[in-house]
């Protein structure tokens, strides 16, 4: 690649002139900035992103940590975020969390060496030790948390309304005159933690039992569950409906209910979350909460972004939950 | 965070001198090293990989052109990619190429500017015109091209065996008794053009007729195609069985079944591509050709850093085929 000292020699300039005439600078007499210009396009010159680094203090680049690029649903996120930064000239850089976390080093310091003007952090395999929280704490710059959270969380924070989210699709389930409503959670998460609160709350509030043998709790919602969710199905007084932790699952329980001979929705009724592409894919099409995953994206990205121009890093963080909605479609009965 | 110049204040030394502490140089006695090195744990210093880029002349940036990060077979192959990097020490930048072709900017002025050492580019929307494939070879760093191809491609590749696999898979149907094949391909791209070539030359081998009207073309195999895929089914004499260019397609084919109260796989066998975690959740769980998308990522990205790391750019491109490999589930009769 051309450099600036390529750019003198071919116009029998200094280097200093070249970099005052790419910059615009007045004391630069005309006839000599357009021919630096002119050679500084032919051969595709790029200025030194990392030499500006420097020179501005700041990178201009995001830390992303990233942990599932098979998911569909943080894929969505991802998209939006990788979209309203490029909107606005940043570029991103990716650590996956879980693999640095695995070998016990310093799981920022990546980061940090590169000197990121900001971090969004995404869904990890386990929630950060107090370890990892301190190394968040110290970390030189801000932070924004995606989709899951923690007690005592104290950075901002962008996620789902998941606790409106299981309101709603109870109700929905009961307005469709279903009462016998089990569920499929994942509590060892935030956002499952929200659902099944939501789920109970919902139940509660119509007066309806929540039986303990009608909810099953899995631990990891990419795994095969069929050995979990196919028993909760396979005896006579199995619930009529299943509000499943997110879309990936109720189409695991579609699978056990066709593997028993059993009608999906007329003898079971299934809602998801998330509203992933196999829902319109499966039959019967899914009904799910849709997360609005386009706006998780869009609103993390801005907050960091308003902080960092704003170079401002002592506002009170904040605590952001997406509105969701219920989409009916055919596995409700 | 903490700086050299901080240290060097709080240790009342000179900046240089810290610097030599925390590279060992020998010149700084070991009790002033101590000193500082137990000043700079203290307070969580990084060194500035910035400078350390300029200093080097190498960035240990590694640019990944991403576009779809909702689609889970471009994503394990990105797994594996970023595992291997992490192992090697290497950081990430990812751009996407489609939002900045879509500009008609510069695509690759933010890897330069970055001063990447290399290069991994996944699949686009688009073929690159011979604009911006210009802009590939003028690229000041090694390029290595992922699972779609162009004609006259010459940088180094790394994709599957597409045409074995879609012959696999006739061979597959026909061994069970089935003749009557048909497709669903994506003609548009490399790998779609390939596994339709294999399909058709496996035909041919057999002895077999592809009738046209058991075929069809897609041309986005991430959106709904049930008006494409629903009348090759909704005729008296539709084919047996359907060789589909990827598992989205092969799902959205069993619903189109479904839909027409046919069974699969009695009166429709379907094969797939990819092996993606849908295969098994699905009913009947599909048969598919498995791509080996971790062996993908991980032969890439071998190749860039062995190239990387003998500083030689003068070396034959490397066309790489992942051999692939039936697997049977039950959605072949």
């Amino acid at each position: 690649m051309i450099s600036l000292k390529d750019i003198a020699r071919i116009c029998d300039v200094s280097e200093s002139t070249v970099s005052k005439a790419l910059k615009g600078r007045p004391e630069i007499k005309a006839a000599t900035r357009e021919r630096i210009e002119m050679v500084a396009k032919r051969y595709n010159y790029q200025p030194n992103a990392i030499v500006e680094s420097i020179q501005t203090g700041r990178s201009r680049t995001i830390g992303i940590a990233y942990n599932n690029f098979d998911d569909s649903f943080s894929g969505a996120i991802m998209n939006s975020i990788l979209r309203c930064l490029h909107q606005n000239n940043y570029d991103v850089m990716v650590i996956c969390w879980d693999l640095i976390v695995a070998e016990g080093a310093g799981v920022l310091s990546r980061f940090s060496r590169r000197r990121v003007d900001g971090l969004l952090l995404f869904p990890m395999a386990q929630l950060p030790s107090p370890f990892y929280l301190k190394e968040l704490q110290n970390f030189h710059s801000l932070v924004v948390v995606i989709d899951q959270t923690w007690a005592g969380n104290e950075f901002n924070f962008v996620g789902s309304d998941n606790f409106g989210g299981a309101n709603l699709a109870v109700d929905h389930l009961i307005s469709r005159g279903i009462t016998r409503i089990g569920c499929i959670s994942n509590r060892g998460i935030s956002s499952g933690q929200e659902r099944f609160s939501g789920f109970q709350e919902a139940m509660a509030r119509h007066g309806l039992t929540v039986r303990q043998s009608d909810c099953v709790n899995i631990d990891d919602c990419f795994a095969d569950n069929q050995a979990i969710i196919r028993p909760l199905l396979d005896r006579p007084d199995h619930p009529e409906a299943l509000v499943c932790f997110n879309d990936y699952l109720a189409l695991e329980a579609a699978s056990a209910a066709t593997d028993l001979g059993m009608n999906v929705p007329r003898e079971l009724s299934l809602v998801g979350f998330g509203k992933l592409p196999l829902g319109t894919r499966m039959r019967p099409q899914l009904s799910t909460v849709d997360q609005f995953p386009e706006e998780i994206g869009s609103r993390a990205t801005e907050i960091l972004l308003e902080a960092i121009e704003s170079q401002n890093t002592v506002i009170q963080p904040q605590n952001i939950r997406i509105p969701v909605k219920l989409l009916e479609r055919a596995s409700v009965r």
